[in-house]
C-alpha cells in the first residue's frame, strides 16, 4: 500500500489525512490554524505531518491552501486570508519534515479529487465549481490540472457578470461571486425579510428574529422543509451559477461541471436551476452537446484527497504546469 | 522542403495557400464560395487544392473554416455562413484529392499560425482573439490547440457581459461580441451621428451623408485622422474588449493575447483602451503577473498558414482534443 498525506490548510483550521492510492483517507486530524502568523501556521502544518509520520509509512505530502500558488508549486504569493505574501511553504515544510512536498490551490486540489476519485471520474475535461462564502475553482483539462501561466487560472469567481454591479471583495465590482455564493443566497434572505418580514417569516424565525442574522444554512434550512421564500433565493443564486457554467462551456468546453462547497450541500435546491439557467444560456445550444452538471462527492475531504493524490504523482511529473 | 496546403474557408471566398514548414506562404489562390451549397463549396476547394497539387509536391491539407467542428477534426457540425449540417468534411475533401485532410474551425487555425509562426511566438498558454463583424477565438494551452470536450472551445464572443444586454445572432443577449466586436464599432459611431451630427460631421461626410451608411473601417480612417468622436467610439469598443480579456485572464491565466481580425487594423486606437481597461478590470492585480496583449502579426494569411500546419503536425499527433 502507497501512502501519501494530504493538508487541508483553510483560513481556521489544519485537516491533514493519510490517503491511500485508491483515495481512501486511512486517518485524519484536525487541528486550529493560528491565521494572523505565517510561521505558527507553518508550524502547525509540520506538526500535524509529523504525528501522523510516527503511525504510518509515508512517501509525499501535498498541502492545498486557500490562496495564489506560483506556477511550480512551491510558494504562496498572496492568501487573504492567511496573512502568506510571497511565502515559500514548500521548502519550508520541507526542511522541517524531510519528504518531498507539493503546494496547490486547495480548490484545484479538490477539484483533482473529484475527476480521480469522485464525481467527474472519466472525464477529461472538467470544471469544479465550489460554491462556499465565495467561489473557488479548479479546472481539469486533457486529464491534467491546468494552472495556467503563472499558476493563477481557475478563479472564475472574479470574471465580472454584472458592469457597475455589486463591489468585491477583490475590489472591482460585479463579480460571480458576488452573485452565485452562500454570501448571494443570504444577501438575497436578507434583502427579502428587510422588504417582506411577513413572507420571510420562516427565515426570520430560524435567525432569531434578526434579518441580519439570516445565514446560508438557514436558507438550506428552510428551502428543505418547502418555504418558498427560501426556494426563491436559490433559484436566483442558482440562475447566476447557470449563467456562469454557460460562460464556462463557451469558453471551455468541458464535459462535466462539478459542484462543490457548502452551498451544494442544498443538492438539487441549487443544481435545479443553475441547470434551468445554463441549458437556456448555452451558446449554439440545438448544435452542441451539453456538458454535464453534477454534485461533488467527496464533501469536506476533497481537498485533503486531492492534495495527497497530487502529492503522489507530483514523483511521476513536475507539480508545475507547462 | 517539406510542403503542406491550407485553406481558409469563408461565406464568400476560398483561398488557398501552399505553405512551407516555416509558415511562409509559397503560392496563394482565391476563389469565390457559392455559399449556399455544400457540395460546390466542397468542389471548389477541392479543384483550388488540385490546382495548387499540379504545381507543388504536398503532404497534407488543412481545412480551416467558420464553424463548430467536431471534436476530432472530421465534420462542420454547424457553419452560419457556409449552410453546413453536420457535414463530413474531411472526409469527402480527403476522397477527391487523394491526401491527408485535416479540419478546424477558421479562429483556431489563426491562433495555431499567431503561435507557431507570429506575435506569440514562444509562449505556451496564449488566447487569440479575433475582432471582425464578431467575435472568433482560438485557445491555446501548453503548447497545444484546446478543443474541449466536443471541440466546442474557445467561443469566448458568446460568454454574457451584460444581463439583458444587446440581442446577439446566437439567439442570447448581451454576448461579448455585441461589445467589443466591429458591428458594435460602427453601432457606438451610429448611435454617435444620430445624437450628435453635428459633432459627427466626420463619419458623416465618410458615409456621404447617411448615418446607417458609417462603417467600421471608416471609424478607424477617421480616428486615424484624430477625429475625437471616432477615438471616443474606439475607448468604448477597446474597453470591452479589455474588461473581457481580463475574465478571461481570471478563468485561463494566459501568457499572452493575441488580437486580430479586421477591427485590429486599427492597432494602438483599439489595443491602448483594451490594456487599460484589462489592467483595471484583471482580478489580483498587483499579487500576480500581467499577460501581454499583442497585435496579431500575420493578418488575413492567419488562416492559410495555421491550417496548413495543423495538416502538417496531424501526421505527427492525432488532430483531435483529449
Amino acid at each position: 500500500m502507497s501512502l501519501t498525506i494530504g493538508v487541508d490548510v483553510g483560513g481556521t483550521k489544519v485537516a491533514a489525512g493519510v490517503v491511500d492510492e485508491h483515495g481512501k483517507i486511512v486517518e485524519k486530524l484536525r487541528r486550529a490554524t493560528p491565521s494572523s502568523s505565517p510561521a505558527r501556521t507553518e508550524r502547525v502544518i509540520a506538526e500535524t505531518v509529523a504525528e501522523l509520520l510516527g503511525r504510518h509509512q509515508v512517501r509525499a505530502v501535498g498541502l492545498g491552501a486557500a490562496g495564489f500558488i506560483d506556477e511550480s508549486g512551491a510558494s504562496v504569493r498572496f492568501a487573504p486570508n492567511l496573512a502568506w505574501r510571497e511565502e515559500p511553504l514548500r521548502l519550508r515544510v520541507q526542511e522541517v519534515i524531510g519528504l518531498p512536498v507539493v503546494v496547490e490551490n486547495d480548490a484545484n486540489a479538490s477539484a483533482w479529487a473529484e475527476v480521480r476519485f469522485g464525481a467527474a471520474r472519466g472525464h477529461a475535461h472538467v470544471v469544479f465549481v465550489s460554491v462556499g462564502t465565495g467561489i473557488g475553482a479548479g479546472i481539469v483539462l486533457d486529464g491534467a490540472l491546468y494552472r495556467g501561466q503563472w499558476g493563477m487560472a481557475g478563479e472564475p469567481g472574479h470574471y465580472r457578470v454584472v458592469p457597475d454591479g455589486r463591489l468585491c471583495g477583490c475590489g472591482n465590482h460585479g463579480c460571480w461571486e458576488q452573485y452565485a455564493s452562500g454570501s448571494a443566497l443570504a444577501a438575497e434572505a436578507r434583502e427579502f425579510a428587510r422588504r417582506s418580514p411577513g413572507a420571510a417569516v420562516r427565515l426570520l424565525q430560524l435567525a432569531g428574529g434578526s434579518v441580519e442574522g439570516i445565514t446560508g444554512s438557514q436558507v438550506t434550512q428552510a428551502a428543505r422543509e418547502g418555504d418558498p421564500v427560501a426556494a426563491r433565493c436559490f433559484g436566483t443564486v442558482g440562475g447566476w451559477l447557470g449563467q456562469g457554467l454557460a460562460d464556462l462551456a463557451a469558453i471551455l468546453d468541458p464535459g462535466c461541471f462539478v459542484i462543490g462547497g457548502g452551498v451544494s450541500d442544498a443538492g438539487e435546491l441549487l443544481l435545479g436551476p443553475a441547470r434551468a439557467a445554463f441549458e437556456k444560456a448555452l451558446t449554439g445550444g440545438s448544435h452542441r452537446h451539453a456538458a454535464q452538471i453534477k454534485l461533488a462527492e467527496l464533501g469536506a475531504d476533497a481537498g485533503i484527497v486531492g492534495a495527497a493524490d497530487l502529492a503522489r504523482n507530483a514523483g511521476q511529473a513536475p507539480a508545475g504546469g507547462g
